[in-house]
């Protein structure tokens, strides 16, 4: 690991090697997603603007978008106090971040009452058959 | 655990019984800050309306704001499509989430070029000393 740039060797990996990364809508701040980077997929996602993941299910570099065209041009990366989970400030190509259609993952919403219990508030955009085919 | 309620099974903790929580600003989107809570946590939170978090360095409840006074008034609780990772619409009191005096965590941003590396770029707001006296 001694050969990882400056920059890259401030981060505070888990023990798996991996850091939260948070998708963020650059234009009005909308949380988009939470997945994970190692330093291969962050030292990609800064050299070519892309948003690229490290997919814990599949063990491989994740290059968002690949799949469903819905790509995620970073804007700009945030790091914080911890130095433990990142921030990225993303343009959302087919304005689809999640697999379910939806524009973001974030689209259960604790309704909280007698009988508390999370509802989908969020419209599905696309039918997720048509995004993967 | 089975005494737990139904929308707190729903989620994915992790094995240390943790979820990750990302604090954002009910008003204008401004991502503030990351922690950790448990299952107790989150009822509390859903239950006073104030966020509490799992401090994971002292191994207790983190009463947000139990020192410096900046707690956390929460609007909206959201989870992801994934079950583990949960999302707060706050008013933050007091304009300051981080310990560093700071609005949001996220104060460091990637400047890439050259010579990438973190800079600071979020002014701080209050010397900590005067907000944990």
């Amino acid at each position: 690991m001694n050969t990882l740039p400056e920059w890259l060797r401030q981060l505070r990996f888990d023990e798996h090697g991996l850091i939260p990364a948070i998708a963020q809508d650059a234009h009005d701040g909308t949380v988009l997603m939470v997945a994970w980077m190692n330093a291969e997929s962050l030292a990609e996602t800064a050299g070519t603007g892309y948003a690229v993941y490290w997919s814990r299910s599949r063990s491989r570099l994740w290059r968002k978008g690949e799949e469903s065209g819905h790509r995620q041009r970073v804007r700009e990366i945030r790091l914080d106090c911890d130095g433990d989970v990142l921030l990225l400030k993303v343009e959302q190509e087919g304005g689809i971040a999640c697999h379910t259609g939806r524009r973001s993952c974030f689209f259960q919403r604790l309704e909280t009452g007698e009988r508390p219990g999370w509802v989908n508030v969020d419209p599905v955009l696309k039918d997720p058959e048509h995004i993967y085919k």
